[in-house]
């Protein structure tokens, strides 16, 4: 759509030398101006004040012609961010939430989320991640990346939602082999331009090593980054140092896997030579500290990923660990969590927590065409509300986001230049009614 | 006013034998009616399913005849709830919101907090407490436990906007006196039937020994329970025991102080010796979870509450610790923080978490009168939206509210019997815009 926002506070990375900011350093990452933004399609095409529009091309392609607008958009003071990028996360468990809480993990996988998934159908998978997609549009999440045992449904719902997903790959011993990852990863890929795939498997501990070694050999003949849950308990890693005298860091990277990058999903036990391997091979750790407090897996050590350079993403990881798909509470905690484990109030400030929730995590999925907002960029973009009590008094707007934002505050939700939530309502092409009453008849067919 | 709700889910305390539920005790706290609920000035004079009404004495106090309503209003098969109450929180800080984080305790405390409270007057705190009164009812809040050095105007907030409030003295060294507190307790309490007061002071480093005693015996004059921020810091309770030999526990006990109960804020590094006279005095815990990561003090034993039998409400600190004032992200990180400390997945469950929420703080605070929805009871209560993702499926509405319940779910907060908030809308005698304006002014003088 060709969209004017004006009257808008609009959040900018601040340049340094030309250059993008390197997390970890300069505390002030953002800056705030104020004015206009133009979306033409699904790009950003002008950011200013609104004096200087004639460099815009019209839609002749001529400087200086106006465009014809489908809206313009009184954005009344408040603030435009990039959208939110949930960096793991395993949208299609919606109908699992609260059925199965306050379970230690092996109960919870093994009498819950394992036989009750053998259940789903493709049909079903569909249904129950257009209930996470409405989910994330509300908290103001643009993009997700996703890891499921069936991606291919969730695909068609992202596509059909207008939502943009990276998927990776879920292969283990019991689900995906070798050939079906290279066919999901070229249909996904040519599924819609929102809808990108990179290669992935479950976890060390549940997939064997010519699986592993098959996957390294798939990475690198389409030159993919790797992706797999990492470190998320101690005991995943004490065994896979049993198994095989590494840890999975290490034995990922003896197998290959990291020629094209990638990263880890929750990352919490990471040793020395880990870290080492993450700062050589440019790997994102992402962190999902809801699901890490929930499951009891511990805190990861965000600080010192900071702290050595390694970039940073934040994930809501499942809606059946967490239990819920919001951003800002992750927020919170991925500055509060490190914040206590050190015994540290100063570590983790907002500013690098809200780069970790919008850039860190466009470029953990390879979106480097969204990862901030900025002309020429993809227009995945979310209006906040500053009119509510919890963003009042406006003394830091970046802070007010990090530590007291909410879903509330969401007042807009656009991906690739189409709105697809404004205020509570959802422009995806699906029912809200319709898609409350598939989720509950299919959880409902399982417990009978 | 005469409100009936109708096609409501209702949250009923499970009764045991005639007795309300112990917590600690079984995991099934409440069960979920389906009816209707029937206010009438300030009280709940009905719940059922419409069938039974006969009962129900008229306005002319003959049973059986029809209520005249101010309002029929048909909650959609949403989710009426006991209103959450804050245990513990300074609500007059929100000027102070976002504006020094990310600091050390004590530069926070000493370069930001004190000098600027000490340029508050009193019309700036009346102000600041109705942005924070705001606040409350978009998280379906219906009554806090405020502490402040200058708790008058607050109160004076509270009984404008018809929002209740008990007040705690915040005596110490530098401010206020015992004179000044006795007064206080009669005004306050004498103010409006929303207003409370009980004895406290701000905490065993900050007041001394004469102070102490003196606020002792005037507990016990006017037979009032003593409230205190209690072992927040390792710091605190070390330096405690070696200026009286004796943890802040113990000495307000040695001192008299618990004759009539209370309780203390925090509650992080309590000793054995503690926990038995927390238990001997009935004395409740108040748990702070997000100010306790972001000052990084530490995570509270809330698992060893529950199992000793000790009683549980939660707070959320004031706003320039915090900086939200959102019981939702409280109650998940009561839950989780537990969860993560005691590495078992299954400890505090969410009935437990919101029983502390809503029964467990109305009688922290002494408000027997609003800990539940049942016939008698006052009518503090809020309707949650259940018809929004984040709240589906349904299948465990108690689990979906502690667990991915957020402010986005709260349609109506209502306070003795008067909705205050319905669907983004204060019905508190200001204007939000003012409120706001005020804010900014206030801490922009600061600036200057």
């Amino acid at each position: 759509m060709n969209i004017r926002f004006f009257n808008a506070k609009i959040l900018l990375l601040r340049e340094r030398k030309g250059r993008m900011p390197k997390q970890g350093g300069s505390p002030e990452l953002f800056e705030i101006a104020e004015g206009e933004l133009w979306v033409r399609g699904s790009r950003i095409v002008y950011i200013g004040n609104g004096t200087d529009t004639g460099r815009i091309a019209g839609e002749d392609g001529k400087a200086g012609r106006g465009l014809s607008w489908d809206r313009e958009f009184d954005a009344e003071g408040n603030l435009l961010i990039p959208g939110f990028k949930n960096a793991h996360t395993h949208t299609a468990m919606t109908f699992l939430r609260s059925l199965a809480d306050d379970l230690p993990l092996q109960e919870w996988l093994n009498t819950q989320v394992f036989p009750k998934e053998a259940l789903l159908t493709h049909e079903d998978i569909y249904h129950l991640c257009r209930l996470g997609i409405m989910e994330y549009l509300t908290s103001g999440i643009t993009a997700n990346f996703d890891m499921y045992f069936a991606p291919l449904p969730g695909a068609h719902a992202s596509a059909d939602c207008g939502f943009r997903t990276v998927f990776t790959s879920g292969l283990n011993n019991f689900c995906q082999s070798l050939p079906e990852v290279e066919e999901l990863y070229h249909r996904i890929r040519g599924l819609s331009e929102l809808t990108g795939f990179v290669m992935g498997f479950h976890a060390e501990y549940t997939t064997s090593l010519p699986l592993m070694e098959g996957l390294s050999a798939l990475a690198v003949r389409v030159k993919s980054p790797v992706w797999f849950h990492n470190a998320e308990t101690a005991r995943e890693v004490a065994e896979c140092k049993r198994r095989w005298g590494k840890t999975p860091t290490a034995l990922a990277e003896a197998l290959g896997m990291y020629t094209y990058g990638g990263g880890g999903y929750h990352c919490i036990y990471l040793e020395d030579g880990d870290f080492e391997i993450f700062k050589k091979r440019g790997l994102y750790a992402v962190t999902n500290p809801a699901s890490n407090l929930k499951l009891a897996s511990g805190i990861a050590p965000v600080k010192r990923f900071l702290e050595e350079g390694i970039p940073v993403a934040i994930g809501t990881d499942g809606p059946a660990s967490n239990n819920c798909l919001d951003m800002f509470r992750e927020m919170f905690l991925v500055s509060g969590l490190a914040k206590v484990k050190e015994q540290d109030a100063a570590c983790v400030p907002a500013e690098e927590v809200l780069y970790m929730a919008t850039t860190g995590g466009a470029r953990a999925m390879g979106l480097f065409d969204c990862d901030c907002l900025a002309e020429g960029k993809l227009a995945d973009l979310v209006l906040l509300d500053l009119k509510q009590p919890n963003m009042q008094p406006e003394n830091h707007l970046v802070r007010n986001i990090v530590y007291s934002g909410s879903k509330q505050n969401v007042l807009m939700t656009m991906i690739n230049g189409e709105i697809r939530y404004e205020r509570l309502h959802f422009l995806i092409g699906a029912d809200p009614a319709e898609v409350y009453r598939r989720a509950n008849e299919i959880i409902g067919r399982m417990k009978e």
